[in-house]
């Protein structure tokens, strides 16, 4: 398993631990976006958000919960933040490890920046569809 | 009470649901970045997420993960998408009641834009007190 994400968990490679419990890991990014930027993941390997068990999320949940709160505890509670999980490479994930983001915005020019390209508003027609289809495959 | 989102969940909005379980609700964002961007909210109010209680978390977490193969079922199952959950309006959430988007991310023109500037990697030293710190909020 050469998945650089396991070998932290296994402590084969070093990280600056903030939290852990039964399936999840919390540390800091080291090229992080703003300071305080930590990272979330599940303790069994897997690539995308879709693939983790629920138990798993609900602790991963917990540790995100944790974070931001002593994100809040450490720069006030004021402080804004953003909670990015990015699912394949088009959408910007570079290890192929489950990973929360969990990112301070202080301000406009550090943290994440959100590029949020308007579209067309859909018909309705569309939408009801869409939503039917998408529901029968929650089922 | 004139939480948009608080309205919905009473049913005096109508919404495009997706999905729903206990804590949770999923239905389809009427502004969407790309075609099948979903919103799930926690059925109680809170502004931001290190507000709700870890049994809501946990409904939200299983909700969009259904969200999540939903759109894969959908899409195709390589459909590459962002989960991201913004808190305080610095960090771009506009309607004050928590929501994780969910964002299908089909190529580099559609879906979520992110923008990720490089910062100077901070010294181990300071990552090591930073943990610390951060470590000690979380007990």
């Amino acid at each position: 398993m050469s998945c650089l994400f396991c070998r932290i968990i296994r402590g084969e490679v070093p990280c600056y631990k903030v939290f852990e419990n039964e399936h999840a890991l919390a540390f800091l990014d080291v090229g992080p976006l703003s300071v305080g930027h930590t990272l979330v993941i599940p303790k069994s390997h897997a690539a995308t958000m879709d693939e983790v068990p629920d138990e798993c999320l609900a602790d991963m949940m917990v540790a995100i919960k944790k974070v931001a709160k002593a994100i809040r505890a450490e720069f006030g509670e004021g402080m804004n933040y953003n909670v990015l999980q990015n699912n394949g490479r088009m959408a910007h994930q570079f290890v192929p490890h489950v990973h929360y983001h969990v990112i301070p915005k202080p301000n406009a020019e550090q943290g994440l920046g959100v590029h949020w390209p308007i579209r067309e508003t859909p018909k309705p027609a569309a939408l009801t569809t869409l939503a039917a289809s998408l529901a029968s495959h929650c089922q």
